[in-house]
């Protein structure tokens, strides 16, 4: 938990992976402080990981396995590359509702207790590339956008906003008074192709196996399920975040 | 490479996981050798892990977590159970076009040096969950359908059959003969909604950054991309191939 949050001082935090630091390096609003590259790693690597991107950059320290480690933690497959930032500020959701009233299309999408940093960078990512405009998360459950997140996420958390908020029920009200209906996906519920998906949406889901809490699925206006076998229902939460998202993309552009 | 090949005899391998256990375990299909459960799981845990399912089982051992990291390696994430099992039959291509000529549809999924367990293993999952038929790899790059990978699968190598070709591209010439189509996603081509996808298909994934070897892609006679942003085109492949899947899906049933 070290996002930086409204009125706090923004935290710095460790990035690392190829696609996650270069995406960090090339988006201006990412301050950057240290950059590590590996002793080992080539010519063109160390190149092309300090080219200018027209802003100040950290000299590059080299650095051996054993100092990744240390700084990363053991488990942290760091591709010889890990960068220094400044976290992102992290939206609340007066934001989006603003967002929303300068855009004609608005899709969001919202995690409820899904905490592991693979799944959660695995959905930005989808909803960065599928074009959704924000995540929703509740404060005290989100993930750090850094580390193995934003490896996941593949350079996504630089482009897709995080929005934190107290409670997710009332944040769905709240988006509700705004013309975005929230959308659940839930394995009991008619499949997703068949309902219609509003121009304002906020597609909802829950953690594999105990799904969405009683309280937030009460909250969604509306409720879909993907087109699954009977007797094999479940996918991953990120593939099923990726096909929700997609669909609605497609419908977004009347499709 | 420990697959079953056809006129070879079966190999053994480990599962690991609740998931992949216990559906290996309900699999009439499935050899059982060993059962391992940790020490410290619960009473109710090692009950449901040796009810009984019609199939002679072993005896389940109980053993440390030491015992556990020299069988199945140390990252293993084995969640206190392990089942030793013969592999199952892995299918050849003519395997393939029989069950076409049974099927008024079929759909199947072709990853081109895919070879990350966890990425095969949620393909595999998603593809049973969309109601593909089988999934071909090619055989000196196919994962052992254990471990790893079948942990990430969550049940689903008991459901998918995987058929092994030499060639992949001549496996696409095959299949085309049967009227099964070819549908390659690359990022360089019409979005996926726009295209006619015929009622037997196989889709196409390669890897994430090389995509599609040249003479796999010339063995497609359709390509499509997903509808991302310009600046951030790529998903992770199983993310990919979720959404791809759900498509086929979707359009065979006419929806």
């Amino acid at each position: 938990m070290a996002m930086a949050r409204a009125g706090s001082s923004p935290q710095k935090s460790w990035l690392y992976g190829w696609h996650a630091v270069l995406a960090a390096w090339a988006n201006p609003a990412r301050i950057c402080h240290r950059l590590l590259l590996g002793l080992d790693s080539g010519k063109e690597f160390q190149e092309r990981a300090v080219a200018p991107v027209g802003k100040p950059r950290p000299k590059p320290e080299y650095a051996e396995r054993a100092r990744f480690e240390k700084i990363l933690g053991k488990n942290a497959v760091f591709q010889n590359i890990a960068l220094e930032v400044t976290e992102l500020e992290v939206l609340a959701l007066p934001d989006l509702v603003r967002m929303m009233q300068v855009r004609p299309r608005a899709t969001f999408i919202m995690l409820d207790q899904v905490t592991d940093p693979q799944n959660v960078g695995a959905i930005m990512r989808s909803a960065a590339a599928l074009g959704a405009d924000a995540m929703i998360l509740q404060n005290r459950h989100a993930p750090e956008a850094a580390g193995a997140l934003a490896k996941a996420a593949s350079g996504a958390v630089e482009l897709l906003p995080i929005c934190e908020v107290v409670n997710l029920s009332r944040a769905l009200a709240e988006l509700a008074e705004h013309d975005c209906l929230a959308l659940a996906l839930t394995e009991t519920a008619p499949p997703i192709h068949t309902i219609d998906i509003p121009t304002k949406t906020c597609l909802v889901l829950g953690a594999e196996g105990d799904g969405l809490r009683p309280s937030v699925r009460a909250a969604c206006a509306l409720a879909a399920s993907l087109p699954t076998r009977p007797d094999f229902g479940t996918l991953n939460v990120a593939n099923a975040a990726a096909i929700g998202l997609y669909e609605c993309q497609r419908r977004a552009h009347g499709i």
